[in-house]
């Protein structure tokens, strides 16, 4: 990922071995400034502030916050006050708990004088694995790309994309964009439609900011247009991530997903949806009768923030006081409106037996 | 209508019979007040300045400002200057030119002494004209209305709708808007899933405005949520307004239109279009071919305004600087798409044939 021209990763360790630095993600799109977590508590609150988010990266801090944890004090009570303070953050993310699992179970087996480089190298695994599986997701979904480019014989290749689910949220590459960034790195003209994806508007400010410096051509749209974008042909492919997938290819992501996937059918436009395959849910095959959708403050919806003239960063409210709004966070998109999923093992059919084939270890152990 | 518990037209004439007031839509929906127009001048700022704004409202207001130019001077050249004034506040809205060619052709033809008087009663007729107009949509769409709430044994009907086509763009009523006030006021339990409409907002700033003051129960949403509504059987039927509906029945209203309408029909939902038989446009039969979408200012996409917290209407920019934005106006839903229109002469299916049921004599004049 490049940010003003700079290489940068969302986490990185400073020279010193021991502080951990993150891109402080609260300010984007207006400001771009790093943070430094010199403690536990440092990661916790960077978590809970949302200076970081994103699943993966959430993991990947949470493991770093637990390194810091067993350099101020590797003993057990220490660790695991330390791992509950860092669960609290954000209890319902799965990939924070699984994180926190794997680097406190390993220091609580080991010797108290190799705990803190145990945890800094596990943490920097965990890291670079996810760095790995969003760079193989970016490869598998850039040979699509390519493909439509060869059809359209350099052509610009149009590609619309709903909230973010680039870099910011990973480590680095991001799954929905990794394939753009591959692409476009390889040289395939393109241009990607920015869904602003309200009400957090991920797309406008974060999807925006991440195109803008990497250099990829953009159009930031209401969430209202991609109708008409893809009646007029101007919408060659749709890649957007998910939060969770069913083992039949059900997919659930970002509220109005569902919408763009519906005109994309009826335009006979591909739809991909880019994933790693820890977010396949393979207990649950009907995703819109079985994944229940969080409801989010209505404050998202009658309210934004943005920068004024002035350069602070205001919130307004947008609608009448006295007037109720209701905050559906996700929603979910039946397997018949996608036309592959891509993965970091390869793209398949969004169905059971396309995700069986490319995790049949996974598959296998939900059938039994 | 109703504002602040009191009974309003959106303009109506002060006891003087020579003053105009409106209602100063510019601060809604964060404050209310009312303008008064004294000259044919301050009626051209007010268009200009969308102090009003909606076709039928635009023309009503054009019509009197025609009126205060005859108060002011009867003679021929005053009043066709005051006329190409009031026609260049928004030379695209046809509404409007159709209203000042009605009172400018009456008033020329007519003695000097009579015309002041003359233009007054003519303003007040196209005003009533549209009043009767929408209350007749609102009559024959609540009948659907209370068809639904009858199947459902007065369980509450819940509406989706889109944008604003309630009584701030009209006289009084609107159209969209009619058929819930009726149903309302005739006792009928309803709710209605009030889109935000990116970029401008007119759902969730005036529609909401409207059910507030109204007393109709009402949730403000994203425009991204109508998919998870429909797909989860939480909304009976759609109505929304149309800007433009072809021979044929396709109909162009407001940008994300087309979304809900592919949702709702996916999900077996009931998709009604609330227009005025003068906005058929009888020339053109494929809408997605033949009616040209405009694109307003990036800037509606890029920023927008709200109510901080002390009071002040700001403007914020939501996307990062350097990111480009695109803002189509409008987007086409085939006729196939919907259930069945709503007009002053009754309810018909988006067909030729159906139009040509209700307006023979329209269809007549474009078959030959």
């Amino acid at each position: 990922m490049r940010i003003e021209g700079r290489d940068y990763k969302t986490i990185w360790l400073d020279a010193d071995g021991r502080r951990v630095h993150v891109v402080d993600q609260t300010l984007l799109p207006h400001r771009f400034a790093t943070r430094t977590l010199a403690s536990a508590g440092e990661a916790a609150r960077a978590i809970a502030d949302m200076i970081v988010r994103g699943a993966p990266l959430i993991g990947a801090t949470g493991a770093y916050g637990l390194a810091l944890a067993a350099r101020e004090n590797v003993g057990d009570s220490y660790i695991e006050a330390a791992r509950a303070e860092l669960l609290a953050t954000r209890p319902t993310a799965v990939n924070l708990r699984w994180a926190l699992d794997r680097v406190s179970s390993l220091l609580l087996a080991a010797p108290l004088s190799e705990r803190s480089a145990l945890a800094y190298a596990e943490a920097a695994r965990i890291a670079e694995e996810d760095e790995a599986c969003c760079e193989a997701i970016g490869v598998n979904g850039a040979a699509i790309i390519a493909g439509v480019a060869a059809r359209k014989a350099g052509d610009t290749v149009n590609i619309l994309t709903h909230c973010n689910a680039g870099w910011l949220c990973a480590v680095d590459w991001g799954t929905a964009l990794a394939p753009i960034y591959k692409a476009a790195r390889a040289g395939v003209a393109l241009h990607v439609y920015v869904d602003e994806t309200r009400p957090r508007n991920q797309g406008a400010s974060l999807t925006a900011f991440e195109l803008l410096n990497e250099g990829v051509a953009h159009t930031v749209v209401a969430d209202n247009a991609g109708g008409h974008l893809m009646q007029h042909g101007m919408v060659d492919l749709v890649i957007v991530g998910s939060d969770r997938t069913t083992r039949a290819g059900d997919v659930c992501n970002k509220i109005g997903t569902y919408l763009k996937a519906l005109a994309a059918h009826e335009n006979g436009v591909p739809f991909y949806v880019a994933l790693p395959g820890s977010t396949v849910d393979w207990s649950i095959r009907d995703g819109v009768k079985d994944i229940p959708i969080e409801e989010r403050s209505p404050r998202e919806v009658t309210h934004i923030s943005g920068q004024a003239e002035n350069g602070d960063i205001v919130e307004v409210r947008l609608t009448p006081k006295g007037s109720p709004a209701r905050n559906f966070g996700f929603d979910v998109t039946p397997s018949r409106f996608v036309t592959a999923l891509i993965t970091e093992r390869g793209v398949c059919e969004a169905s059971e037996s396309g995700l069986g084939a490319l995790y049949p270890e996974k598959l296998g152990a939900f059938r039994e």
